[in-house]
């Protein structure tokens, strides 16, 4: 069996010993090892992905015994297991596609079960692709129970607001910490209120961006967990920007996607640390 | 004779017919020519480069009269004729060190006559390299009063704010419309207030920029000229990231610099036009 | 009408007063203008967006009248025609899906009225777009002789090889050139031979890149169009930098089919000036 | 005391126990690591940053004893010894000024004990920062005693060609492996021969670059330590490029200098692994 195992603990001496002690028990071999301790939180963090002949089940009960003195948050799964991420959109298409198509190349390892919609205009796409759409009900509190309702249904693991253009309520957003991944743009200086690109571009900006985060109650943008920019110049339209932003929104939700489905994102108060 | 024209007016019919006919009249031969009209402002704008036999002189008079008619704020000077730059610093030596050795080097076409400061902390290596220093009086309003003369005193072009760490005044900064650059950090999102890297650190920013802009009286950040940025990870410190954008921002104010120099840059309302 | 004219002659005097004389005798407005000199071969390029109440045919007779003793390559077209773009693939899908994705979206303004391969493999992704796919015969020559009748039959202006992966002949490259958009992977240091990515990585190579080119039949590759790279790392894999190159390929390829649509590729020996 | 330990053996499994043991037998604390494996050598490497209370020799023994088992290249310094760098130049001063710049500002933690260059042009630079500039004598094989003579009597760590436009033999490249870096330009195709960014503006290249590597004696150019590049337009003069270039190249030399000094960079076969 390949496994991940991500742990998250306070910081104190023999960690890592204790981890590979641990391994050894279960026979394991370590193929891949990342850690780090975040000097603002005094966090430590670790991603170790090991190959053991030992079943998920044994692996899992002797490394939570051998690290229990660490009151660790500890996750262990089989590499092979995907992820299962649902989709919510409104009518911009450009996330959705990008998450489409490189989930049946194969460079995304999630499973998608199902796509939700305040709108109806995506169905046919995503139907296409042979993955179920749902239109949400009218009413933020009637939909809100529509998405608790397909979480729980379909054993989702991350939300991926892909340009989903309603505000989760502060509950909603409270009760799936680290698990709601939005995307939107990004600039240099930021702007407030509507059309934002068309701001950016009676600023003259040099540089766009698109930043992905997680979505918290009580933070205006969550914890960061991708961002990339492009330069621009003064002869492209609003247009042009609005077009190139998409651009970059579909790369960087995808590659923020594409992070979590490989457990490589741990949160540490405002900042994520990323392997 | 190689001279560089800028012309700015009101977009109008004929202006291009009238910028070539107008050179035709000096003998002049286009070099490299590029236009834009501004769609937010209206205004048109053209940089010219023109081979003539003519003096400049006698070029200047043909083209004025030549273009009266579209009312347009027109310069044309010698390309061989350097601008002259105002360096203001204070402690920090990055931007200044860029300057002064792309200036040694050949790449930055300006000249600097004078190099002014609060400290005298970077006295001796403006020195070392053969360019006056001078201390800056106590007081915003001394210190205003003698930049002011160093600006007559050395026919300044422009004035270079190199990290120098104290506001100009409303009343200075509006005496010079277009003529002072300025250089500082940019963040996604931005912060406020003190210690900017150490907020973009808590808040595990991925990238980290630096803008350099023009001062206006009004605005918070004037017109940008030119931007740039570099991706960093959760393990950069923050003194990472102050290392990180000292080397952005030497690099984005030289270019805006060399761009003043060459004539490259139009302000149109609140953003710029770069060829 | 909005029209844009592309013009390439040999650099001479009067070139901008002979297109602006000739753009005011058919009552247009510029809209926009760019113009450059390559210093390599001499040679003048200009792309020029007007607006004029001028019929097509009535614009461009008085434009290749006026323009006639430059003896120029000139072009003409309402800005509202689209281009025509034949793609060839083969069994990768990544820069089809982007060119399809790109067009629906309104951002690449073609039309593609076919779509041909050696292969069956994207049939139905194609047809699920509503645009034809046809199978190409087996042999190099019965397939470039089909290649040759969808151009003629579908009167196209560009074909895109959109990862196809058979060597066009020289004399099917001679007969359209500037017309064939290829794409490929790119490296510092460049490699030789078979699974590029992997000698890449067994080089340590730090970036990685790609390429869209004209086809030419003499060159090993043409003038270059349009090049991206990414930053890579020592933990990409072989597989990661396979990955991670489709996505540069894709958006280098959609980038220099745009610029193809939009008029602002010209060709002055073995470079290319991109407006 | 603060130390830095790193690794370099054969994969096996429980290596990482063993150095945790034995970070542990001398009382240390983990405040950085990160492992690697390399999948085309077979390579396991691995950076540590320790606090103990030990003395650097105790605990050298210490490890030492503890690892000997795996059969390692292991080296532990404090991380306040800083590496000393022989700097090698002739005429351009671009990469020796940033290194002198990063250098005092204390960005660089390398002491530069002397600089050697094949001609006098830049001594007095490089004595105005206080640093011994010798010139060494004509013949290769003389200067190449000259430079061996320098590095024992300077105890030098790294050889750095600051833009030394001389060939090195292949017994000095044997002598020193993974202690000589070097830096050029890169394209994207490559170029041979002479003036290689004049052959790169009349191809037409979008994108320049440089790489920082080491150098070798079989190689022909050995493993990259870092690479970078800008993007370009057509209205690029061979001038620009080349200065573009050297601002390219100052940066990532620089960067691969303070890697090395900072112990981050292992090679592996043709490959680094850089942390």
């Amino acid at each position: 069996m390949d496994a991940i195992l991500t742990l998250l603990c306070k910081d104190q001496p023999g960690i890592v010993h204790s981890m590979t002690t641990a391994v050894l028990a279960c026979a394991g071999n370590i193929i891949e090892n990342q850690q780090f301790t975040d000097p603002t939180t005094g966090l430590f963090v670790m991603r170790t992905r090991i190959e053991t002949s030992e079943s998920l089940a044994k692996t899992t009960k002797i490394l939570s015994e051998g690290l229990s003195h660490l009151n660790p948050t500890l996750e262990i799964r089989e590499s092979a297991t995907k992820k299962r991420a649902l989709v919510l959109v409104t009518k911009e298409s450009h996330c959705l596609r990008d998450l489409l198509y490189l989930q049946e190349l194969g460079e995304l390892p999630v499973e998608i079960p199902l796509v939700l919609s305040n709108h109806e205009y995506l169905r046919e796409l995503v139907e296409s692709h042979g993955i179920p759409f749902r239109l949400l009900p009218s009413g933020k509190s009637e939909a809100e129970t529509a998405i608790r309702q397909a979480i729980v249904e379909h054993q989702v693991d991350v939300i991926v607001l892909a340009r989903y253009m309603q505000i989760l309520s502060e509950g909603f957003c409270a009760a799936y910490p680290g698990k709601i991944i939005n995307i939107h743009h990004s600039f240099l200086p930021g702007f407030k209120g509507a059309k934002p690109y068309h701001q950016a571009h009676d600023r003259g900006v040099k540089v766009i961006g698109a930043t992905a985060h997680f979505v918290t109650a009580d933070l205006d943008e969550g914890p960061i967990i991708e961002q990339d920019v492009a330069h621009v110049t003064h002869s492209a339209t609003p247009e042009d920007l609005v077009s190139l932003g998409r651009d970059i929104e579909r790369r960087v939700l995808s590659r923020a996607v594409k992070l979590f489905a490989e457990d490589r994102i741990f949160i540490a108060g405002d900042r994520t640390i990323i392997f």
